[in-house]
C-alpha cells in the first residue's frame, strides 16, 4: 500500500466528489491503514474524514494513532460523538487518551461516559502509566473453579459479545476474585464438556503485579512468549490482563530508548517522545548532559595536546594527523561498545563470558589496527616521503585501534558490576577516554621518535 | 529468578545428591527458565541434566535455546531420543534445528522421523530461512466454508490434541486448499451453533506470501497487530501460518541489525549472529568497510589541516583545539542522525515532515552551540589569557555544532530520496563529513583572526 497515493486520491475526492463517495472510500480501508492515512492528511482534511467514519471504525482506528492525534481528533468533534467513540475503546486505550488530556477536559468526558466504564477507567488512571496497572485492560473473562467446561462455554457465549473484551485465556478465580489458575481457549475446546474447570486449569502460572514496571513486563513477555499475562494486586486479586500488543508498543519504546542512549541522548530526565517533537527545551535538556561530559573530557585531550606545543612548532605535520587517529579510534571503539551493550541487553553476552568477549575484541582490534596502521604508514610515507613519520603514525593507529576495542568492550562490563546501566553511560564517556588515551599514545611515540631517531 | 543461584544449587545436587532429586528439581522449572539455566551450565552438566528431562519438557525447552545449543544437545544424546524430541517440536522449530546441522547429520534424523512429519519439514527446508516459507508453521487447522459452527468445534476437538498445532484462528479453505477466509476462536464461541462458517468468516484478510521477506513480515505484524497471519503460495493456496512469537524473534534480530548499523557494523555481507560469536574473520569483515570509508574521509581532514601547517608553527595552541571541536561536532551530529534514522524507522518522522525536523535540529544545534561556544570561549580566555583565541574557538564551536545538526538531520532524508538505506550509510559518512567541514570552518576563522586581527 502506498499511503502517499491514497492520500492524493482522498484529497481529490474531498475536492471533486460527493460525501457519499468519500465515506465509501474511507470505509474500504483497514483501520491500521486508515491511521497511516490520517497521519499524512492536513488537520482540516482529517476532521472531514473522521466525521464520516462510523463509530466502530473510528474507535478501531484510534488505537493505531499517536496519543496527540487521538486527543486532537476527539477535541475537534462534538462531545456526544467523542464519548460514544471512547466507550467503544478497550478500557486501557480509553485511559491512555484521557490520561493525555488536560484534567478538566478528561473530566468532562468521564462524566459523560457510562458509570461502570468511567469508574473502571478512573481506577486505571490512578496507576503510574509505566506500570502493569497503567497498562492493563481491567476487563477479563473470569470463571469459578467448580464450573464445568460446558458452563464456561455458555458463559463465554453470553459475555464475549462485549466490545472491549479481549479473549485469549479464561482466568479462574474464587469468590473474592483471587487468581487460582488459567485455562486456554484451546484447552476448553478440546476437553470433555462435563469436566470441571479445576481439573483442566493450570494453577502454576506466571502473573504480573500492578506495580511491575514496563521493562520487567517486557522481559516476562519476551522470555515466556505468552499472548497475555494476568495482573494481580498485593493480595493476588485479579485486576486485569496485559496482552502482547500492549507489550509490542512498550518494546518499540524501549528499543528507541536503547538507541537514543547509545548516542548520548538521555531518556532519564526527559520522556522519550518529548525529544523528537514537543517542547524544544526538553529536546535540548535531553541532549546536553552527555555533550557536557564530552566537553570536559575533550578539555583533558586539549591539555594533553598542549604539552606538545613545541612539537607542533617544530614538526607541524604531527598535528594534522590528530583527527585521523581520534576518528578511527573512536569509530572502532564505538563498534565494540555497541556489540557489548546490545549483547548484554539480548542475553547473547553474559557476565560470565566477559573475558571471552574482551579477548575477542582485542584480537579484532589488533587485526584491523595492524591492517589500517600498515595502510596509513604507506600513505604517509608516500605523501610526506618520510618513513619515520609513517612508522610513527602507523604504529599509533594500530595501538589506538587495539586499545579502543579493549576499552570499548571492557567498560560496559565494569559499569554493570558498578550497577550503572551500560547503555546509558558507555557511549560518550568511552569515546572521550579513547580520544585522550589515543592522543597520549600518539604523542609519546612522536616524542620517542624525535628524541631517539631524529 | 536469579539464574546464577539456581545454577549453583543444581551443581550441588549433581555432586552430592541422587539422580531422583536432580530430576525433581529440573522438573520444577518453567521451560523458559530451564533454557536460561542450561545456557549457564557447563557442557557436561548440561548433558547430565538434559537426559533427565522428560521428552515433552525437553522439546518445550528446545524452543527457547539458541540454534547452536540445540544442535549441540541433540548431537550428544542417542539418536532415538533425539528423534523423539524432534517429533515433539512444531514443524518450523524442527526445521530450524535441522537446517543448522550439517546436511548428512540432518538427513540421519530426517530418515528416523515419521514419514509425514519429515516430508513436511523437508518442504520447509526448501524455503529461504528469511522468508515467510522458511519461518511459517505448516500445520494449520483448516475447515470448509459449508461446515457449521458445530462441525468446526467437533473438528477442533478431534484435531487440536496434536502436539505441534498452534490454535489462534481457524482458516477456511476450498477443496483445493485455496484460502477463503478466517474465523477467530472467539467468533466461533459466540456464534449460533448451526450457523455456516461462510456466514461468520472474514474474507477480506491480510495474508503473507511464502516469498515475503522477514522485514516485510515484521512490518505487517507490527502494523496490524494480529496474533497470526496465514501464508499462501502464488495461487493463494494455504501453506502455513506465522504467529507473533515467530515475529518476536525476527523483531529482536532486526533491532540488533539497526543498532549495529548505527555504529557502522555492516550486516549486509555478514550474518548478524556471526559478528558477536562464530568465525572471527567474519567479525573483522563486518567491521572493516565503514572504518575504511572513515579512513578515506579522515585523510581529507588531514589534507585540510595540512594547509595550515604554517599556522601550527606560528601558533601551536591552534592545533590543540582540534580534538575538542571534532569530538563535540561529531557527538551532536550523531544525535541528530540517530533521531532521524530511528524516527524514519518507527514512522514518527516522515518525508513530508523533513523540513520541520531539519529546522528543529538546526535550532537545537544553534542553542546548544551558542551555550557550549560561550563556555569554551570563557575557558580558553581564562586559560590562555587571550580573548581573541577564545572568540575564535568559541565561534568555531558554535558554528560546528549548528552545522553538525543540519548535516546530521539532512543526510538521512537525502539518502532516502536516493533509495539508500539511511540506517546503513548515515553514521560513519556523516561523522567524517562533520570532521572535514568543522576543521575547514575552524581554520578559516583562525586565518581571518591571524590576518585581520593580529
Amino acid at each position: 500500500m502506498n499511503t502517499q497515493n491514497i492520500v492524493e486520491r482522498i484529497r481529490e475526492i474531498i475536492n471533486d466528489e460527493t460525501v457519499e463517495q468519500l465515506k465509501e472510500e474511507l470505509a474500504s480501508y483497514h483501520e491500521a491503514d486508515l491511521a497511516d492515512i490520517f497521519v499524512e492528511l492536513k488537520p482540516e482534511e482529517r476532521l472531514i474524514c473522521f466525521k464520516l467514519l462510523d463509530v466502530d471504525k473510528a474507535a478501531d482506528m484510534m488505537e493505531f494513532l499517536s496519543p496527540q492525534l487521538q486527543v486532537e481528533l476527539l477535541g475537534d468533534i462534538d462531545e456526544e460523538l467523542a464519548s460514544s467513540i471512547l466507550t467503544k475503546l478497550p478500557h486501557d486505550a480509553a485511559a491512555d487518551v484521557l490520561g493525555d488530556m488536560e484534567e478538566d477536559e478528561s473530566e468532562t468526558y468521564l462524566d459523560k461516559l457510562p458509570q461502570k466504564f468511567s469508574d473502571e477507567v478512573r481506577e486505571l488512571l490512578t496507576y503510574n502509566e509505566n506500570t502493569a496497572g497503567g497498562i492493563m485492560n481491567p476487563v477479563v473473562l473470569t470463571v469459578n473453579s467448580d464450573m464445568s467446561v460446558k458452563d464456561v462455554l455458555n458463559h463465554i457465549r453470553s459475555r464475549a459479545e462485549e466490545d472491549n473484551m479481549e479473549l485469549y485465556y479464561v482466568y479462574v478465580v474464587d469468590k473474592q476474585n483471587h487468581l487460582l489458575g488459567v485455562v486456554s481457549l484451546r484447552k476448553l475446546l478440546t476437553s470433555p464438556i462435563n469436566q470441571k474447570v479445576e481439573d483442566i486449569m493450570i494453577s502454576d502460572i506466571v502473573r504480573l503485579h500492578v506495580d511491575d514496571y514496563s521493562d520487567f513486563i517486557i522481559d516476562e513477555f519476551m522470555k515466556y512468549q505468552y499472548n497475555a499475562l494476568p495482573v494481580v494486586d498485593l493480595y493476588n486479586r485479579l485486576k486485569g490482563m496485559i496482552t502482547w500488543d500492549d507489550v509490542h508498543d512498550l518494546f518499540e519504546e524501549e528499543t528507541t530508548e536503547e538507541i537514543y542512549q547509545s548516542s548520548g541522548i538521555s531518556t532519564e530526565i526527559v520522556d522519550e517522545d518529548e525529544i523528537l517533537s514537543g517542547n524544544i527545551l526538553n529536546a535540548i535538556t535531553a541532549r546536553t548532559p552527555w555533550l557536557f561530559i564530552t566537553l570536559l573530557g575533550e578539555f583533558i585531550a586539549v591539555h594533553v595536546a598542549h604539552h606538545f606545543d613545541h612539537t607542533f612548532s617544530m614538526l607541524p605535520i604531527v598535528a594534522t594527523f590528530m583527527p585521523l587517529l581520534a576518528g578511527l579510534g573512536g569509530n572502532i571503539g564505538t563498534q565494540s561498545i555497541t556489540l557489548m551493550v546490545r549483547g548484554l541487553s539480548t542475553g547473547q553476552v553474559t557476565m560470565s563470558s566477559a573475558f571471552h568477549h574482551i579477548f575477542r575484541e582485542f584480537f579484532v582490534g589488533l587485526a584491523i589496527g595492524v591492517l589500517f596502521g600498515g595502510l596509513v604508514m604507506l600513505a604517509t610515507w608516500g605523501w610526506q616521503h618520510n618513513i619515520g613519520l609513517g612508522l610513527v603514525v602507523g604504529t599509533a593507529m594500530a595501538v589506538n585501534m587495539t586499545m579502543a576495542t579493549i576499552i570499548g568492550s571492557f567498560t560496559p562490563f565494569a559499569l554493570k558490576v558498578l550497577k550503572v546501566d551500560p547503555a546509558v553511560a558507555s557511549g560518550p564517556v568511552i569515546a572521550t577516554t579513547i580520544d585522550v588515551v589515543g592522543l597520549a599514545v600518539y604523542f609519546s611515540l612522536v616524542t620517542f621518535y624525535l628524541v631517539h631517531v631524529l
